[in-house]
């Protein structure tokens, strides 16, 4: 039989024989071809400005006298091929403009959006925005946050990747009952019941044994039941686990070594996104540390909670922390051995707090992370106090009873972080498809 | 209050004070500090091999009269810092020998391990591989799979970043109906019905119209009650969606190029996994092509299935096509419009066929892809006429109804491809944590 090859050398001319957007300023003259979706149509007299969307840019073209189409046949959402001259124009923001000579269309939409996405804002609800979000996202700022979650997640992983960390992909179903139940989805699985990961701790933490240093960006799902501005019901988590620990400080400055690397790798690759959210990137050479219990009479204890901070104690002492030291970030550290899971490591030297700490960003909670017990005895009597089912949690004491060094992670809420980053009224715009409590949709 | 500061500037130190085992060979003749896990003890006539399992090499240790501990103190699998000096030897394989001074326990198991982890192949079955996966995840070739595992996702990152695609996160819980029903995991979600995704078909789509390029690498999940050595009811799927579509075999040169790009990423990265686990990267800078039709006849119609190769004819039509043009690799494109889902393009020319492809892989269909369609009216035929439901597809066809460019796209399941190159006997033992119609834990 007579075999066909397809060959995996990628011409230049593979995508669409355009050019790439950010190389026009080296066409001054000359003729190029684009393509991409008409963003804006706005008629003047005798010319009309054609906003021609890009995925990293809206590039403003000029229809007029030179152009060899019908400006009635083109629609805003056509998506379009051209052939444009890049005119030289001191003028211009970019010092060119481009002459539209002629024009191809690929696709034309049926009717015209129900909402307007053109605008610099969206004068629309958060429903509506989310009710819409297939197109509402190809509003310039909407699109922009989450080109930003792409600039995070690679600025995490290049980090991690420069530190030997090994990534890792964990079950997301698993048998029910490991740890506590009330924020569990569990769902029927073939005669038995699953349920959906909450974190991938444990997995984390076997793995520690097997490549000691460990990272995931996956999804988690929480059942809360919580209706409010900053949780979701399934988010993204980073989530970072390391062996051979010296002690829990060494985590915080981890974190703080990852975070300000984040914020270099989108200072250098994701300009124009942080200008056009105004997003001003934090200084974070170091992040102030405060004990949990000095927090809370620092606080003038506020909140009735003895136990955590309330979320109006999270904002009031990220307030009061940045006015008397600049930092936009706070750890708070030693959090109460009641309020923390059955792994985390006490205090040696008073067992009702432990080896912990969460990380504040302008007002929230974006991380929570400690030191693990690896003692085999310790983590049984905990259980045992905590009156635990051992029975299922057996294959994750293996590596407690079979050898595993002392170590500690953290986990960062992505979508909780991009919404502080971008100071966004609520998590949910932080989200390309949010999951609560009232929307399974889109 | 006084407050303190964690420092982001990680010290040269700021890993236990270790050097990275792959420095070794810089320090001959000194001494150096290294951390790890006690692999191996063996005990010759007057000294001792101690083979220390560091991150990605086991690294072999003289235990002699220069040594300062008594060698009872050390089981293996206890967590260990050591100081020895990287004494030069010929002999040696890497041209050095570790000769160790000092040693200082972290943490030691409270048993033995009930299988032994450290043989070159571990005499276990499957089942029992997987029952004790936290700790025979640290056999040397078992854990090698994993570090190829995050190999394969950096080299198609590195590929996709290059050509500008956005990485994407999409949600797993969803509106049950959407797609068919048959293969979805259903679960209560606050007084409403939620399914699991069974692949990110719709949010990429949706997101050529922002981005144009996308992918992401998250979990999927399929309810299927396959009990093969092929299928997992949880994988990792690899989605790329792309728009401003030329044609469907740009789709087959783009995935070529990426796995082109793969390779060569492993081989600079992963030499030594690649040589322990005696894996040779195939030749791929071209791959074979062949049409559905086509592909049946020269099987000479093995199988009674019309619409779609059997596992037995995946198989064979590999065997075959290795026989004739040396690929380990092969595309087969244009399956039957029946077998394809709603979305998949129809030929023009034939509409009994569609714009599709899998790509098999050395007897195993490791992909699936295709043209979609994106004229509204098209799709919407095409609802109609599968007796579909509309109402639950609305956000979906506010792509076709509002304007979206010609796109299409491919999923490679990550569990299945790895399997594939490293020649596995079964996929469950390329993913971590398998979950199959029998198995939600460890």
């Amino acid at each position: 039989m007579k075999i066909q090859f397809i060959s995996g050398q990628l011409s230049t001319e593979f995508f669409q024989e355009s050019i790439s957007p950010k190389e026009l300023s080296n066409h001054l003259g000359e003729f190029v071809t684009l393509h991409g979706s008409i963003y804006k149509i706005r008629k003047m007299s005798g010319f009309a400005f054609v906003l021609l969307r890009t995925p990293r840019q809206i590039i403003s073209c000029i229809y007029g006298e030179f152009s060899e189409f019908n400006l009635k046949s083109i629609s805003e959402e056509s998506c379009v091929k051209i052939t444009a001259i890049v005119h030289p124009e001191p003028r211009a923001k970019q010092g060119f403009e481009l002459r539209l000579k002629t024009l191809q269309i690929l696709s034309s939409p049926v009717e015209q959006c129900p909402i307007v996405i053109h605008n610099k804002e969206l004068p629309i609800s958060l429903e509506t925005c989310l009710d819409y979000r297939p197109i509402s996202l190809r509003n310039e700022k909407n699109r922009a946050i989450f080109q930003l979650q792409a600039g995070i997640c690679s600025g995490i992983r290049h980090f991690l990747d420069n530190h030997e960390f090994t990534e890792i992909h964990t079950p997301k179903l698993g048998a029910s009952g490991a740890e506590g139940g009330a924020t569990l989805f569990t769902l029927p699985y073939f005669g038995k019941e699953a349920c959906l990961a909450q974190s991938p701790q444990f997995y984390k933490q076997i793995l520690t044994g097997v490549y000691e240093r460990v990272y995931e960006i996956a999804p988690v799902f929480r059942a809360e039941k919580h209706d409010t501005s900053r949780h979701l019901n399934e988010y993204t988590s980073v989530d970072v686990e390391l062996g051979y620990l010296k002690d829990f400080a060494q985590l915080m400055q981890l974190e703080t070594a990852m975070l300000s690397s984040i914020f270099s790798f989108l200072s250098e690759n994701y300009k124009a996104e942080l200008e056009l959210l105004s997003i001003h990137l934090p200084k974070i050479n170091q992040i102030p540390v405060i004990r949990f219990s000095q927090a809370k009479s620092y606080l003038n204890f506020l909140s009735s909670e003895k136990e955590d901070l309330s979320p109006e104690e999270e904002r009031l002492l990220c307030e009061k922390v940045y006015q008397e030291t600049g930092s936009e970030f706070i750890f708070v550290t030693h959090y109460p051995t009641k309020k923390r899971p059955f792994y985390a490591m006490e205090n040696p030297e008073n067992r009702e707090e432990t080896l912990s700490f969460d990380l504040l960003f302008r007002g929230m909670e974006i991380t929570t992370g400690g030191q693990r017990i690896h003692s085999y005895e310790e983590q049984l009597a905990k259980i045992r106090r905590l009156g635990m089912d051992e029975a299922v949690l057996k294959s994750y004491l293996m590596i407690h009873r079979y050898g595993i060094a002392p170590h500690g992670g953290f986990g960062l809420g992505l979508e909780r972080f991009l919404t502080c980053l971008a100071q966004l009224p609520n998590v949910r715009y932080g989200c390309l498809f949010p999951r609560d409590i009232h929307r399974l949709t889109p």
